[in-house]
Protein backbone atom coordinates (compact mmCIF):
# COMPACT_ATOMS: atom_id res chain seq x y z
CA UNK A 1 0.00 0.00 0.00
CA UNK A 2 2.44 2.47 0.71
CA UNK A 3 6.24 1.92 -0.58
CA UNK A 4 8.09 3.88 2.46
CA UNK A 5 8.92 1.27 4.66
CA UNK A 6 8.47 2.26 8.04
CA UNK A 7 4.47 3.84 7.35
CA UNK A 8 4.02 0.23 5.62
CA UNK A 9 5.23 -1.26 8.95
CA UNK A 10 3.41 1.16 10.82
CA UNK A 11 0.27 0.94 8.95
CA UNK A 12 0.52 -3.07 9.31
CA UNK A 13 0.86 -2.96 12.60
CA UNK A 14 -2.41 -0.44 12.46
CA UNK A 15 -4.33 -2.33 11.26
CA UNK A 16 -3.26 -5.84 12.92
CA UNK A 17 -5.63 -3.78 16.04
CA UNK A 18 -9.14 -4.90 16.42
CA UNK A 19 -12.03 -2.76 14.60
CA UNK A 20 -9.11 -1.12 12.37
CA UNK A 21 -8.99 -1.47 8.79
CA UNK A 22 -6.27 -0.39 6.39
CA UNK A 23 -7.96 2.72 5.50
CA UNK A 24 -8.08 3.70 9.22
CA UNK A 25 -4.58 2.16 9.59
CA UNK A 26 -3.38 4.09 7.16
CA UNK A 27 -5.19 7.60 8.04
CA UNK A 28 -3.86 7.11 11.70
CA UNK A 29 -0.40 6.47 9.94
CA UNK A 30 -0.55 9.85 8.66
CA UNK A 31 -1.74 11.28 11.54
CA UNK A 32 0.99 9.59 13.95
CA UNK A 33 3.90 11.26 11.45
CA UNK A 34 2.51 14.52 11.28
CA UNK A 35 2.75 14.63 15.17
CA UNK A 36 5.66 16.34 16.93
CA UNK A 37 8.39 13.71 17.79
CA UNK A 38 7.47 14.32 21.68
CA UNK A 39 3.74 13.55 20.83
CA UNK A 40 4.48 10.14 19.27
CA UNK A 41 7.22 9.19 21.88
CA UNK A 42 4.21 9.98 24.32
CA UNK A 43 1.88 7.50 22.42
CA UNK A 44 4.72 4.66 22.06
CA UNK A 45 5.97 5.06 25.68
CA UNK A 46 2.23 4.66 26.59
CA UNK A 47 2.01 1.82 24.63
CA UNK A 48 5.31 0.38 26.00
CA UNK A 49 4.40 1.36 29.60
CA UNK A 50 0.62 0.13 29.41
CA UNK A 51 2.39 -3.64 28.84
CA UNK A 52 5.10 -3.33 30.79
CA UNK A 53 4.16 -2.10 34.04
CA UNK A 54 0.87 -3.76 33.97
CA UNK A 55 0.00 -7.40 35.70
CA UNK A 56 -2.35 -9.18 37.00
CA UNK A 57 -3.05 -8.90 40.83
CA UNK A 58 -1.96 -11.75 42.65
CA UNK A 59 -4.75 -11.64 45.25
CA UNK A 60 -7.87 -10.37 43.04
CA UNK A 61 -6.63 -11.11 39.37
CA UNK A 62 -7.10 -7.51 37.98
CA UNK A 63 -4.38 -5.77 35.97
CA UNK A 64 -2.30 -3.58 38.32
CA UNK A 65 0.45 -1.51 38.76
CA UNK A 66 1.08 -2.39 42.34
CA UNK A 67 1.29 -5.66 44.29
CA UNK A 68 -1.52 -6.09 45.34
CA UNK A 69 -3.38 -3.96 43.21
CA UNK A 70 -5.40 -0.58 44.99
CA UNK A 71 -8.22 -2.12 45.36
CA UNK A 72 -6.88 -4.91 46.97
CA UNK A 73 -4.60 -2.97 49.58
CA UNK A 74 -7.63 -0.48 50.01
CA UNK A 75 -8.45 -0.46 53.68
CA UNK A 76 -11.08 1.40 53.08
CA UNK A 77 -12.95 -1.38 51.02
CA UNK A 78 -15.48 -3.71 52.37
CA UNK A 79 -13.15 -7.49 52.53
CA UNK A 80 -16.83 -9.04 53.41
CA UNK A 81 -18.30 -8.79 50.20
CA UNK A 82 -16.80 -10.28 47.02
CA UNK A 83 -17.88 -9.84 43.40
CA UNK A 84 -16.51 -12.31 40.94
CA UNK A 85 -16.31 -11.38 37.00
CA UNK A 86 -14.88 -13.07 34.22
CA UNK A 87 -11.85 -10.54 33.32
CA UNK A 88 -10.46 -7.50 34.35
CA UNK A 89 -12.77 -4.72 31.79
CA UNK A 90 -15.58 -6.12 33.67
CA UNK A 91 -13.97 -4.78 36.90
CA UNK A 92 -13.76 -1.42 35.31
CA UNK A 93 -17.33 -1.88 34.51
CA UNK A 94 -18.10 -1.97 38.08
CA UNK A 95 -16.13 0.22 39.43
CA UNK A 96 -17.70 2.76 36.21
CA UNK A 97 -20.69 2.34 38.43
CA UNK A 98 -19.54 3.85 41.97
CA UNK A 99 -22.29 1.41 43.82
CA UNK A 100 -19.97 -1.52 44.71
CA UNK A 101 -17.24 -1.05 47.25
CA UNK A 102 -16.50 -4.59 47.96
CA UNK A 103 -13.35 -6.96 46.51
CA UNK A 104 -12.89 -8.38 43.40
CA UNK A 105 -12.17 -11.49 42.23
CA UNK A 106 -11.46 -11.79 38.14
CA UNK A 107 -11.81 -15.29 36.87
CA UNK A 108 -10.05 -14.95 33.68
CA UNK A 109 -12.86 -16.43 31.83
CA UNK A 110 -15.58 -18.76 32.17
CA UNK A 111 -16.06 -22.21 31.88
CA UNK A 112 -16.70 -23.39 28.52
CA UNK A 113 -17.33 -26.95 27.42
CA UNK A 114 -17.25 -25.64 23.59
CA UNK A 115 -13.74 -24.20 23.58
CA UNK A 116 -12.45 -26.73 26.11
CA UNK A 117 -12.38 -24.65 29.16
CA UNK A 118 -13.03 -26.34 32.19
CA UNK A 119 -13.06 -25.54 35.93
CA UNK A 120 -9.90 -25.65 36.36
CA UNK A 121 -8.78 -23.66 33.44
CA UNK A 122 -10.07 -20.35 35.38
CA UNK A 123 -9.64 -18.70 38.73
CA UNK A 124 -11.95 -20.86 40.56
CA UNK A 125 -9.29 -22.33 42.90
CA UNK A 126 -7.77 -19.08 43.80
CA UNK A 127 -11.81 -17.57 44.52
CA UNK A 128 -11.81 -21.06 47.32
CA UNK A 129 -8.68 -20.28 49.09
CA UNK A 130 -9.09 -16.71 49.49
CA UNK A 131 -12.63 -18.01 50.82
CA UNK A 132 -11.13 -20.32 53.42
CA UNK A 133 -9.71 -17.39 55.53
CA UNK A 134 -13.97 -16.76 56.44
CA UNK A 135 -13.45 -13.16 56.02
CA UNK A 136 -16.06 -13.31 53.20
CA UNK A 137 -19.48 -13.26 53.45
CA UNK A 138 -21.10 -12.89 50.12
CA UNK A 139 -20.05 -13.38 47.03
CA UNK A 140 -21.80 -11.81 44.58
CA UNK A 141 -21.25 -13.48 40.93
CA UNK A 142 -21.23 -10.91 38.20
CA UNK A 143 -20.88 -13.10 35.16
CA UNK A 144 -21.76 -12.29 31.93
CA UNK A 145 -26.31 -13.01 31.60
CA UNK A 146 -25.29 -15.37 28.93
CA UNK A 147 -25.08 -19.53 28.59
CA UNK A 148 -21.49 -19.66 29.90
CA UNK A 149 -21.67 -16.76 32.23
CA UNK A 150 -24.91 -18.57 34.13
CA UNK A 151 -22.98 -22.19 34.13
CA UNK A 152 -19.81 -20.16 35.56
CA UNK A 153 -22.43 -18.98 38.22
CA UNK A 154 -24.40 -22.08 38.34
CA UNK A 155 -20.90 -24.37 39.24
CA UNK A 156 -19.70 -21.72 41.72
CA UNK A 157 -22.73 -21.19 43.82
CA UNK A 158 -22.51 -25.02 44.29
CA UNK A 159 -18.93 -24.77 45.20
CA UNK A 160 -19.54 -21.90 47.49
CA UNK A 161 -22.82 -22.94 49.16
CA UNK A 162 -21.23 -25.21 51.67
CA UNK A 163 -19.01 -23.04 52.91
CA UNK A 164 -21.95 -20.84 54.61
CA UNK A 165 -21.35 -17.92 52.11
CA UNK A 166 -23.94 -16.22 51.05
CA UNK A 167 -23.89 -16.20 47.39
CA UNK A 168 -26.18 -14.21 45.18
CA UNK A 169 -26.32 -13.07 41.33
CA UNK A 170 -26.62 -9.64 39.59
CA UNK A 171 -30.32 -9.03 38.67
CA UNK A 172 -31.40 -9.54 34.79
CA UNK A 173 -31.31 -5.79 34.34
CA UNK A 174 -27.78 -6.48 32.38
CA UNK A 175 -29.53 -7.17 28.70
CA UNK A 176 -29.52 -10.97 28.40
CA UNK A 177 -26.97 -11.86 25.75
CA UNK A 178 -25.24 -7.96 26.77
CA UNK A 179 -21.57 -7.75 27.86
CA UNK A 180 -21.01 -6.30 31.16
CA UNK A 181 -18.37 -3.93 29.40
CA UNK A 182 -20.50 -2.39 27.33
CA UNK A 183 -23.56 -2.12 29.85
CA UNK A 184 -23.87 1.11 30.85
CA UNK A 185 -24.11 2.43 34.39
CA UNK A 186 -27.47 2.92 35.45
CA UNK A 187 -28.46 -0.96 34.12
CA UNK A 188 -25.38 -2.30 36.09
CA UNK A 189 -26.25 0.15 38.78
CA UNK A 190 -29.84 -1.61 39.06
CA UNK A 191 -28.82 -5.03 38.05
CA UNK A 192 -26.02 -4.62 41.34
CA UNK A 193 -29.01 -3.26 43.52
CA UNK A 194 -31.35 -6.45 42.56
CA UNK A 195 -28.79 -9.12 42.66
CA UNK A 196 -30.93 -12.17 44.32
CA UNK A 197 -29.21 -15.19 46.59
CA UNK A 198 -29.00 -18.62 44.45
CA UNK B 1 -12.19 6.22 33.47
CA UNK B 2 -10.03 3.83 34.72
CA UNK B 3 -7.67 3.94 37.78
CA UNK B 4 -4.69 1.81 37.00
CA UNK B 5 -2.06 4.25 35.96
CA UNK B 6 -0.42 3.15 33.00
CA UNK B 7 -3.86 1.52 31.43
CA UNK B 8 -5.41 5.38 31.85
CA UNK B 9 -2.82 6.74 30.35
CA UNK B 10 -2.99 4.53 27.51
CA UNK B 11 -6.01 5.24 26.95
CA UNK B 12 -6.00 9.16 27.29
CA UNK B 13 -2.90 8.15 24.73
CA UNK B 14 -5.48 6.64 22.12
CA UNK B 15 -8.43 8.65 22.41
CA UNK B 16 -6.52 11.30 21.18
CA UNK B 17 -5.87 9.58 17.69
CA UNK B 18 -8.70 10.87 15.03
CA UNK B 19 -11.80 8.78 14.99
CA UNK B 20 -11.09 7.06 18.27
CA UNK B 21 -13.41 7.49 20.93
CA UNK B 22 -12.96 7.20 24.55
CA UNK B 23 -14.90 3.49 24.32
CA UNK B 24 -12.83 2.47 21.50
CA UNK B 25 -9.36 3.79 23.17
CA UNK B 26 -10.48 1.63 26.05
CA UNK B 27 -10.88 -1.74 24.39
CA UNK B 28 -7.58 -1.14 22.38
CA UNK B 29 -5.49 -0.59 25.33
CA UNK B 30 -7.23 -3.46 26.64
CA UNK B 31 -6.21 -5.45 23.30
CA UNK B 32 -2.98 -3.93 23.53
CA UNK B 33 -2.36 -4.93 27.20
CA UNK B 34 -3.02 -8.58 26.29
CA UNK B 35 -1.30 -8.69 22.96
CA UNK B 36 2.52 -10.04 24.06
CA UNK B 37 5.33 -8.31 24.80
CA UNK B 38 6.79 -9.16 21.53
CA UNK B 39 3.82 -8.23 20.04
CA UNK B 40 3.82 -4.52 22.00
CA UNK B 41 7.18 -4.02 21.87
CA UNK B 42 7.02 -4.44 17.67
CA UNK B 43 3.68 -1.61 17.68
CA UNK B 44 5.80 0.81 20.27
CA UNK B 45 8.59 0.60 17.62
CA UNK B 46 6.63 1.31 14.49
CA UNK B 47 4.99 3.80 16.06
CA UNK B 48 8.32 5.62 16.89
CA UNK B 49 10.38 4.58 13.76
CA UNK B 50 7.11 5.84 11.46
CA UNK B 51 7.33 9.38 12.87
CA UNK B 52 11.92 9.03 13.83
CA UNK B 53 12.81 7.23 10.15
CA UNK B 54 10.39 9.39 8.27
CA UNK B 55 10.73 13.03 7.03
CA UNK B 56 10.23 15.11 4.04
CA UNK B 57 12.34 14.86 0.94
CA UNK B 58 14.15 17.68 0.21
CA UNK B 59 13.19 17.21 -3.62
CA UNK B 60 9.51 16.65 -3.89
CA UNK B 61 8.26 16.94 -0.67
CA UNK B 62 6.63 14.01 -0.29
CA UNK B 63 7.94 11.89 2.86
CA UNK B 64 10.64 9.58 2.19
CA UNK B 65 13.68 7.58 4.42
CA UNK B 66 16.20 7.98 2.47
CA UNK B 67 17.22 10.91 0.96
CA UNK B 68 16.22 12.44 -1.49
CA UNK B 69 13.05 9.52 -1.72
CA UNK B 70 12.91 6.41 -3.95
CA UNK B 71 10.87 8.45 -6.62
CA UNK B 72 13.13 10.92 -6.70
CA UNK B 73 15.96 9.04 -6.98
CA UNK B 74 14.57 7.13 -9.73
CA UNK B 75 16.13 6.56 -12.87
CA UNK B 76 13.21 5.45 -14.99
CA UNK B 77 10.38 7.92 -13.42
CA UNK B 78 9.99 10.87 -16.81
CA UNK B 79 11.51 13.89 -15.23
CA UNK B 80 9.74 16.09 -17.77
CA UNK B 81 6.08 15.89 -16.05
CA UNK B 82 5.75 16.87 -12.44
CA UNK B 83 2.33 16.44 -10.70
CA UNK B 84 1.77 19.01 -7.84
CA UNK B 85 -0.64 17.72 -4.98
CA UNK B 86 -1.37 19.63 -1.42
CA UNK B 87 -0.15 16.39 0.68
CA UNK B 88 1.44 12.98 0.76
CA UNK B 89 -1.54 11.18 1.26
CA UNK B 90 -2.43 12.72 -2.29
CA UNK B 91 0.86 11.04 -3.89
CA UNK B 92 0.18 7.60 -2.31
CA UNK B 93 -3.46 8.10 -4.01
CA UNK B 94 -1.81 8.92 -7.09
CA UNK B 95 0.64 6.12 -7.04
CA UNK B 96 -2.21 3.56 -6.69
CA UNK B 97 -3.79 4.23 -9.78
CA UNK B 98 -0.42 3.36 -11.56
CA UNK B 99 -0.86 5.32 -14.56
CA UNK B 100 1.51 8.13 -13.81
CA UNK B 101 5.53 7.44 -13.99
CA UNK B 102 6.58 11.10 -13.69
CA UNK B 103 7.94 13.21 -10.55
CA UNK B 104 5.62 14.97 -8.16
CA UNK B 105 5.58 18.16 -6.19
CA UNK B 106 4.06 18.19 -2.56
CA UNK B 107 2.85 21.45 -1.53
CA UNK B 108 2.21 21.08 2.43
CA UNK B 109 -0.87 22.98 2.11
CA UNK B 110 -3.09 25.07 -0.47
CA UNK B 111 -3.59 28.58 -0.47
CA UNK B 112 -6.41 29.67 1.86
CA UNK B 113 -6.89 32.89 3.37
CA UNK B 114 -9.88 32.25 5.83
CA UNK B 115 -6.88 29.80 7.54
CA UNK B 116 -4.31 32.46 7.32
CA UNK B 117 -2.25 30.29 4.90
CA UNK B 118 -0.75 32.49 1.61
CA UNK B 119 1.42 31.42 -1.20
CA UNK B 120 5.00 31.71 1.03
CA UNK B 121 3.24 29.39 3.58
CA UNK B 122 2.91 26.71 1.04
CA UNK B 123 5.73 24.98 -1.11
CA UNK B 124 5.43 26.97 -4.24
CA UNK B 125 8.82 28.61 -4.26
CA UNK B 126 10.51 24.82 -4.26
CA UNK B 127 8.15 24.58 -7.00
CA UNK B 128 9.76 27.43 -9.18
CA UNK B 129 13.18 26.61 -8.27
CA UNK B 130 12.22 23.31 -9.54
CA UNK B 131 11.32 24.51 -12.57
CA UNK B 132 13.91 26.50 -13.53
CA UNK B 133 16.37 24.29 -14.01
CA UNK B 134 14.03 23.47 -17.91
CA UNK B 135 13.87 19.72 -16.99
CA UNK B 136 9.98 19.69 -16.78
CA UNK B 137 7.48 20.32 -19.60
CA UNK B 138 4.54 20.03 -18.05
CA UNK B 139 3.02 20.52 -14.87
CA UNK B 140 0.06 18.78 -13.77
CA UNK B 141 -2.06 20.76 -11.00
CA UNK B 142 -3.50 17.69 -9.09
CA UNK B 143 -4.81 20.05 -6.25
CA UNK B 144 -8.60 18.77 -4.54
CA UNK B 145 -11.37 19.92 -6.75
CA UNK B 146 -12.61 22.28 -3.80
CA UNK B 147 -12.25 26.14 -3.88
CA UNK B 148 -8.62 26.49 -2.09
CA UNK B 149 -7.31 24.01 -4.15
CA UNK B 150 -9.22 25.52 -7.17
CA UNK B 151 -7.65 28.70 -5.86
CA UNK B 152 -4.18 27.05 -5.34
CA UNK B 153 -4.38 25.97 -9.06
CA UNK B 154 -4.77 29.43 -10.59
CA UNK B 155 -2.49 31.12 -9.11
CA UNK B 156 0.19 28.22 -9.84
CA UNK B 157 -0.88 27.88 -13.57
CA UNK B 158 -0.01 31.90 -13.35
CA UNK B 159 3.13 31.93 -12.32
CA UNK B 160 4.05 28.90 -14.03
CA UNK B 161 2.78 29.65 -18.20
CA UNK B 162 5.20 32.74 -18.34
CA UNK B 163 8.17 29.89 -18.17
CA UNK B 164 6.90 27.94 -21.05
CA UNK B 165 5.81 25.04 -19.03
CA UNK B 166 2.41 23.56 -20.04
CA UNK B 167 0.17 23.81 -17.06
CA UNK B 168 -2.41 21.09 -16.86
CA UNK B 169 -5.05 20.46 -14.17
CA UNK B 170 -6.65 16.87 -13.55
CA UNK B 171 -10.46 16.66 -14.71
CA UNK B 172 -13.37 17.02 -12.95
CA UNK B 173 -16.85 14.76 -13.49
CA UNK B 174 -18.59 12.15 -12.42
CA UNK B 175 -16.89 9.16 -10.63
CA UNK B 176 -16.45 5.78 -12.61
CA UNK B 177 -19.13 3.76 -11.20
CA UNK B 178 -20.60 6.49 -9.44
CA UNK B 179 -24.30 7.59 -10.37
CA UNK B 180 -26.01 10.50 -11.49
CA UNK B 181 -28.59 10.76 -8.84
CA UNK B 182 -26.09 10.95 -6.12
CA UNK B 183 -23.54 13.32 -7.92
CA UNK B 184 -23.15 16.88 -6.37
CA UNK B 185 -24.62 19.97 -8.84
CA UNK B 186 -21.08 21.40 -8.56
CA UNK B 187 -19.51 18.16 -9.96
CA UNK B 188 -22.03 17.29 -12.32
CA UNK B 189 -21.92 20.83 -13.59
CA UNK B 190 -18.10 20.30 -14.33
CA UNK B 191 -19.13 16.81 -16.02
CA UNK B 192 -21.08 18.54 -18.27
CA UNK B 193 -18.75 21.21 -18.85
CA UNK B 194 -15.89 19.22 -20.09
CA UNK B 195 -18.09 16.65 -22.33
CA UNK B 196 -15.84 15.12 -25.15
CA UNK B 197 -16.86 14.22 -28.26
CA UNK B 198 -17.32 10.02 -28.82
Amino acid sequence: MNDIEPIAKLVNQLARLPGVGRKTAARLAYHIIALSEEEVRELAVSIFNGKKQVHFCPVCGDYTDTDPCKRCADPNRDRSILCVVKDPRDVAAMERMRDFNGMYHVLHGVISPMDGVGPDDIRIRELMTRLASGEVREVVLATNPDIEGEATAAYIARLVKPLMVKVTRIAHGVPVGGELEYTDEVTLSKAFENRREI
